[in-house]
């Protein structure tokens, strides 16, 4: 029997991480997780689901910054101000020092399809949560959707740029600039 | 040996719909699809490369439809008018007499899991097929991303809204209300 250590969840996912970006997603198993960190496979799958959410875990928490960024805006905000202000909520969420982790991650991610389209499923369900939290303010439909949809567009954008080389914004900094894009592009008239 | 009748293909599209309609998508197989018109799984996967390939075949075309209407844009336009005419040129691919399809088709995939994922997947390629047509026209990034995002959400929530129980208006009538919707929405200032 394996004794439990203090900090088990974190070395599986600091393991894993290493594991993804040496071998590859796909070529590690959870056994060999756990092995590296001397614990069984059986341990690994009492705190993950399966080997996935190494890379998804804290996806609620990521999603309620939005929600609750969206509730935290004025009373007589638009839904666009609204989506801002779930924007900047969402910055706090990735300080610079996460940066290094987060691009880790990003590679991870691009370099497997099925770990992308579970990435754009993440993004879906996002856009959903801020149209629910702009209803709830009572904005409506088709308005609650396309500015929840905006919202994840900017967030998206900034957030790939956050994690190019050589950028040195952070993520608050990136996302104000894309949204200025955003309110650019239209207000354009035909 | 099975004779080819001319139409295989369609005739095991046809059925494919059926089953997947009826049965459910995953409780369908190649080889149920190819004997229920006749035929052997052999040559189900002589015309689709998977069960899923039924529902996303003509991808390419769709996609297409929409870098051609960018490229067709006048040329002074703004990135968002050679979206708003890469929409209308879309609109095209739905004709009404399409909508019983599709509203069909749409009930297969919210079903299913990875057929969504695998729609969201379509949806993100087209976004990046989209920004690189803006890109040939000179459209700088973010803004390129940002107008191919928009042109996708447009797309998206006006697509959905069309399949909605008794709407009878067109696709293109649609998208261009929603289109309005968008560019009220970011026009509204802080």
């Amino acid at each position: 029997m394996v004794r439990w250590k203090p900090g088990a969840q974190q070395r599986l996912h600091a393991a894993a991480m290493d594991l993804y970006a040496e071998r590859g997603f796909e070529q590690t198993t959870a056994a060999d997780i756990a092995q590296s960190v001397g614990l069984t496979e059986r341990t690994f799958f009492r705190y993950f689901v399966d080997k996935r959410e190494v890379l998804f875990a804290g996806q609620e928490a990521f999603q309620q910054v939005f929600v609750d960024g969206v509730a935290a805006a004025p009373e007589d905000a638009s839904a666009l101000d609204a989506v801002a202000s779930a924007l900047q909520a969402a910055a706090s969420f990735f300080p610079d020092d996460r940066r290094t982790h987060s691009r880790r991650r990003q590679a991870i991610i691009v370099a497997n399809p099925s770990l992308h389209e579970r990435e754009l499923l993440k993004m879906a369900w996002l856009s959903a949560a801020i149209a629910e939290a702009l209803r709830r303010r009572g904005i409506a439909e088709p308005q609650a959707t396309l500015a929840a949809e905006t919202g994840v567009t900017v967030f998206g954008v900034s957030y790939r740029q956050w994690l190019a080389e050589g950028e040195e914004r952070s993520l608050a900094a990136i996302e104000d600039d894309v949204l200025r894009e955003v309110r650019a592009l239209s207000s354009s008239t035909v």
